[in-house]
């Protein structure tokens, strides 16, 4: 049975539209999404807790129904022409365990960017992801999108370090412009991280100093590629 | 000597701010473009034909300055935060001559990935990019910002169709999920052609008849590569 509230004011209501902020989302581990696609994958990770929505719908008859006027769809939609139907899901906590191929995104900025990546880590049977504390934040809606929903089910984590890994026996691989060998030139070992850095700046200097190998790929005429092509053409030669 | 312009209706600021209309940018072949870096790289390639700016400067003494008040600028810049100086600029002709390696476009939509295409592809010596009618324009700015300015030094092509390339005796190399083979097991010709196709629906049917070879990147989880990233390192195997 579908609950159903009127009033903007209604606290739950104001907690959701709450959501926009950012830091709000990480603090309550609660986020908003938009679009079927995203929000079957939320729920078939399990992670989708309710759904706002301002139609009938007889679709997830386990979740929570939440329904509402147009006026309050309007205020929780990021999108133009306002959704139909938004989700609220969350993440589940996830660790390293014995992880055998990791990304680490070192300061990557733009959310497009760090969404394809994940995307291109879970094709290419990536374990983990893990995000630097300024990288684009899982939370973040473009993530989301830009991931088609890969960052539901790959393990995406924000707390270790590359001392971390580096203590935990991994391989540190750094992609660098200067003082890098070519990225086909490396012995793999079992347990590797690629670590993957700012679009402007690429890794911080206190990440390259902890590498072992450093790898670039050979190109001409510009100074560097799009993190997410470089990523891309790595995690598929490192599987 | 930079000419000053005060009047929002004189005919030249009409005619650059109808050029954020993009069928008129295509008509007159001029475009603006913001960001000291992107205006440089239009300068050295001889692209750039005026500067409007509402600060003085000494750079570009060839180029044509106008000297315009701040809401003129306003009504010009794109950016949320107004540029101080933007280039007009225009596109040289270019056509398709003995090029070997090429890239097509097949309905690619989303600008941020035609441009890293454009850029991917003059990192690894592309000779040119090809753009159907109905993929994002050379004229788009979010084209022209994501290749990083890729897009004034890369010859980009909008009017050859895939038959006309397979009549100049181009292999055709198209990407598909379905009856494709491993990208890797293709017997490379001099002159070929890859084929990227939309980001949802792929190369179309009657583009996908003319390929010489069908080919795949080998992938797990999830249904498809984002084209980007799959023209990365198709781009990157096939030079």
């Amino acid at each position: 049975m579908a609950k159903e509230i009127t009033s903007s004011s209604n606290p739950l209501i104001k907690e959701l539209v709450g959501l926009k902020n950012s830091k709000k989302k990480k603090e309550l581990n609660r986020f908003l999404i938009e679009g079927e696609d995203l929000i079957e994958l939320a729920y078939q990770n399990n992670m989708l807790d309710m759904i706002v929505t301002s139609i009938e719908i007889s679709l997830y008859p386990s979740i929570e129904i939440i329904k509402v006027p147009e006026f309050i769809m309007e205020k929780l939609s990021n999108n133009k022409s306002t959704s139909k139907m938004i989700g609220v899901a969350h993440y589940d906590k996830k660790e390293l365990t014995n992880d055998r191929r990791v990304v680490y995104l070192d300061g990557v900025q733009d959310p497009g960017n760090v969404g394809t990546i994940i995307r291109t880590a879970l094709a290419f049977e990536y374990d983990a992801v893990i995000l630097s504390g300024d990288s684009a934040s899982k939370y973040n809606e473009k993530v989301i999108q830009s991931s088609k929903g890969a960052v539901f089910s790959m393990k995406v984590i924000d707390d270790i370090t590359i001392e971390g890994l580096k203590d935990r026996g991994y391989q540190i691989i750094v992609t660098a412009l200067k003082n890098a060998i070519d990225y086909k030139d490396i012995l793999l070992k079992e347990q590797f991280v690629l670590v993957l850095g700012n679009e402007g700046q690429g890794v911080k200097e206190t990440n390259l100093s902890l590498a072992d190998t450093v790898v670039k790929i050979d190109m001409k005429n510009i100074d560097s590629l799009n993190v997410a092509i470089a990523g891309g053409i790595l995690m598929n030669f490192y599987r």
